[in-house]
């Protein structure tokens, strides 16, 4: 019984150690559950990352890169060795090669394979003929397998060839004698059971399977909300091609969730906080160039309006707060649908009922704010029109903003664009081209002598 | 054995239904998980999600109300009269009563415990001496407990009592005769063991436990990262308070990271798809009028130079890029720190290599952009001054943005205000004000005449 094991990076992560406080700090890491292993790793600057790896067993150090992020296991990958790799490969079970495949040298990936047993081989292959984000990739091998005509006694002792550190091993997966998944069976339906008795008769009806074709995500939701600890995953002829254990739901859910939000600033979930700058500077700086192309748009809507901004500059001084309302409303909407969105959550039937709500609250917060910003102008610039023309520019751009909220999202997810990458980026330029072209025309409009 | 389950809300949620399609869709609903039961009624427009949720039996009411958002559980509840409040509350067990606890008004709440027996209601009191955010309050009281001396067949009985829809019931909490929590048995270490065995010999000593008073999102980490499917909760005293299960874990880490995202956007992740226009109009005000504060900010910056903007109508066609860059660069930045910081990947020690890295990329990609914008700049406008001086406003705007990326959410976390919900409005402010700034500052120097 371990008392309050939260883990505590303020303790493992240092800038520099001496040889003592580095030998404790390996004992500290080995103590660590694989998933915080990862997470401690990833914590670290890149030459401590290596440093520690580099100090753990061998078992260790293939756990720790199946659970950290692409980028942080890549800037541990691109320091070793051939030696060095080669040693790592012939520690490789089937998962862990699907996990590190792309990693790895075409080379000392087949030498990986002719390690592999015949069944891991088999499992290998089935594996490979689904795409990356298919559950019948991921599907895990490290599961109790147990035939139909079985006996309970049987069972019982393939529970007992389970490790004491195995992970959500409670459930074993029944075949018939062509391969073919028949069922799951708990182990706690056995408890007490006659040890002569078929297996067979335990295995549990209501409990659901994954189609190896279904995606990741959707998977992980069964798994997820089925109350089982792991599903069986099959493919089109029911064949067994692995499992889904809660532990990787989990793990699938919070990736989704994340990469939804670095995503809204154009990261990618798996970006290392301490990746090379050259390499970091490179992936943000195509992000900065697709804002750069919304930003020059702006600027062009303003140049239309030069000879305006030049007579009544006080127009040129409040632009931004036109723009900055309609991006903050919009994306309100935005962040909302996506959430929606993603959680499969909006339907064709019910879109225009959220159109018209989202268009509600973008009239009421539009004109509550516009009278305040024009109440405002007017006591700053001394100029009822001015205050005038800035409400109904905020009014119109705001309006517009929740519209674009509503429709930018569903137009890119038919599109199979994803929306939390994609949707500010487009979302801002229809406020600033909107909000500038109302509030400068209608300047030009009204304001010019 | 259940092929593809998964949850097509197409199929649910439509604006409206004949009698003969409502009761085909009311079948439907109570054939669906409680986590997928609730998902589809807030997938629902308020007035069909209410005549859903009436016609369903009372303990799916109850299991679809504990799993739905609090807003979108609000929007029902208002519905009720008091006869159907009654009703519903005669259903409520101990954890029902805790989750439900803010809807209910105090009489009703009085009459909920006032039917619940002796041992329930000592679960209640001990939960709710915890605050809303920790274990304590959220452990679920729906488990196995069995004397450190009883026998292996008691165990088994035990397990026998387990309804076949129970979640992760795999596991026995013991305690010993003071009720002090001793341990956790694994059902599967049960099997083939002699019936008349005391348990006590098949506690689980690596176990871990959760701190009754820990945050519940550090606990449902530990569970999370335990592998094993329920952890117990206990009080300082070492008494059993509940148990915390890898599905209450996922839910937790769910909408922890669904709140991350959410913030982004100033809402809440409790926030309902369908909300009645003014309660969402009145929320989403209070962000608007926050973002309007630094919008005015801006605007005054730029009203220093009223002058310059007169002569150079140029400059106020090109501002938005300055404050367009920095505010994308340093979003950037918060995005990854913000993570960062909320898997508590980031500590002191390693601010500062953090800080130099993100600098860095600033530096590279500030130089890189500047010298594309100043060009563009000059074959826009045919003036090199102006390229220069928009190059080097960039430049500032972009470094400054990522120290600014860095240094406020930290500011932020130990102030314990949430990054995520503050984070972007600061960065933003302060963006807009040096990208102004800097802009019309180096044109006044420059430019005037």
């Amino acid at each position: 019984m371990v008392e309050n094991p939260h883990l505590d990076l303020e303790e493992i992560v240092r800038d520099s150690f001496d040889e003592e406080e580095f030998n404790q700090l390996l004992t500290r890491l080995t103590e660590l559950e694989p998933a915080e292993l990862a997470l401690a790793l990833e914590s670290m600057p890149l030459e401590q990352r290596l440093n520690c790896w580099l100090g753990l067993a061998p078992e260790d150090q293939i756990a720790a890169l199946t659970h950290m992020r692409v980028d942080a296991r890549e800037n541990v990958f691109k320091q070793l060795d051939d030696g060095q790799l080669k040693t790592l490969v012939e520690e490789m079970d089937v998962d862990a090669l699907l996990e590190l495949l792309e990693e790895l040298p075409q080379r000392l990936y087949d030498y990986a394979c002719s390690r592999l047993d015949a069944s891991q081989r088999r499992w290998l292959e089935m594996a490979l003929t689904y795409d990356e984000d298919q559950c019948g990739r991921y599907a895990d091998h490290d599961l109790l397998i147990i035939n139909k005509n079985a006996k309970v006694r049987d069972a019982i002792r393939l529970f007992q060839t389970v490790p004491a550190d195995a992970e959500y091993q409670d459930t074993l997966f029944v075949i018939d004698r062509t391969g073919r998944y028949a069922g799951q069976i708990q182990a706690s339906s056995l408890l007490g059971r006659g040890s002569h008795l078929p297996v067979e008769g335990f295995i549990d009806e209501d409990c659901p399977v994954v189609d190896g074709q279904l995606d990741l995500d959707q998977g992980s939701d069964i798994v997820a909300r089925s109350g089982y600890t792991a599903l069986a995953v099959v493919n089109d002829q029911g064949k067994l091609l692995g499992r889904l254990s809660i532990g990787e739901a989990l793990e699938n859910v919070r990736r989704s969730l994340e990469s939804q939000f670095m995503h809204t600033a154009g990261l990618d979930e798996e970006e290392d906080l301490f990746a090379p700058i050259f390499i970091s500077a490179k992936r943000r700086a195509v992000w900065l160039g697709i804002n750069l192309l919304t930003a020059f748009l702006a600027a062009w809507t303003i140049g239309l309006f030069e000879a305006t901004l030049q007579q009544v500059v006080a127009l040129a001084v409040l632009m931004p707060i036109v723009a900055s309302m309609g991006g903050i409303a919009g994306s309100q909407t935005l962040t909302l649908m996506i959430r929606g969105l993603a959680l499969e959550q909006i339907t064709e039937q019910t879109y225009m009922t959220l159109l018209r709500k989202e268009m509600g609250v973008a009239a009421i917060n539009g004109v509550l704010w516009s009278i305040v910003i024009a109440v405002i102008t007017y006591f700053w610039f001394g100029d009822w029109l001015i205050g005038g023309i800035i409400g109904l520019a905020i009014v119109i751009n705001i309006i517009i903003a929740s519209v674009s909220g509503v429709y930018i999202p569903r137009w890119l997810d038919k599109l199979n664009i994803d929306p939390a990458l994609s949707g500010s980026v487009i979302l801002t330029t229809v406020t600033d081209v909107v909000g500038f072209f109302a509030f400068l025309g209608l300047g030009s409009l009204f304001l010019l002598a």
